[in-house]
């Protein structure tokens, strides 16, 4: 077994393919015990990325229903979007509620990091629990208001059950502030 | 605020780039109220994916420390991989199972399916709890072995603060599986 430590070489990154938003790498890897591979990630733009659980009062989770490309199809999940250059992430967590569900938090609690798809791409994202909020509006990019959606978070495993709340990161940040708070 | 049932219309569709792995689509988008956008998303293989959180007794799981080109780094994660054509999402869970840890499972119970990074995937990925585990090797094609690694279940808090478990779909099946056995 290869010493868990020991990361295999790079010895070539070549860029393959690119579009306005993505860019794909190939590089070709010598692994600790010699066997050699090629593999392909994204290029990412390292900028990071936040999602917010936030609760209008101690019991109550704010959702949001958006549109999602990948899928064509509307989908329920948790606050979320890219850090802008210059912002911290829980400056961008702040920005993203306030763009996305009219709402400012005074109350911003980091839950975790987590990575998407490390396998593929370098993508980190803080989650956060917002609480203690306020109403104040910011316009984002969206191309329609976004549909806000209140759910007691006693009731998670019926939000579990619903068939458009899918996306693994708000699974896992349901989840993770349920154990949080002891619900 | 749009109909949430109202899609917007795919009014283009382009392929604007294409390695190897991935193709990536451009689409121009007319939301119900008239907003145009233009998006990118990745062409999926529509394969889909499993992952499996298998328990060598009632209070064992099983992890998986493996190479992640994405991060460049050794994460720690529950077995997973690709459905191949043909394979039921149970069987392909069941191959992954002896490929990648060296076990079958005479009892996989399905826990949920969750979508990755909908926004610009198409990534289904099933996750399957594995209980009943036999002995049974099946030759993969990873590099080299990946490391076992086993953890009770009763101390998922401290899984959780590992800083190599931060993949989202694996802490979302943690924490899924913690809530069902009612850890």
């Amino acid at each position: 077994m290869a010493d868990e430590n020991q990361l295999p070489i790079i010895t070539h990154r070549q860029q393959v393919a690119k579009s306005a938003l993505f860019g794909i790498e190939q590089i070709d890897l010598t692994f600790s015990n010699g066997e050699q591979r090629q593999y392909e990630r994204m290029m990412g733009s390292g900028r990071g990325a936040v999602m917010i659980v936030p609760m209008i009062d101690d019991e109550t989770l704010l959702l949001v229903r958006e549109y999602c490309a990948g899928t064509h199809s509307y989908l329920l999940g948790f606050p979320k979007g890219l850090i802008d250059e210059g912002e911290l992430a829980e400056q961008a967590a702040n920005r993203e509620l306030q763009e996305e569900i009219g709402y400012g938090s005074d109350k911003m609690h980091q839950i975790t990091e987590m990575m998407m798809a490390p396998a593929f791409f370098n993508a980190k994202m803080t989650i956060f629990l917002a609480k203690n909020l306020y109403s104040a509006e910011l316009e984002g990019d969206e191309p329609e208001p976004l549909q806000v959606v209140s759910w007691p978070i006693k009731d998670y495993k019926e939000l579990l059950q619903q068939t458009d709340f899918t996306e693994a990161r708000s699974i896992a940040a349901l989840m993770l502030v349920r154990d949080l708070l002891d619900v």
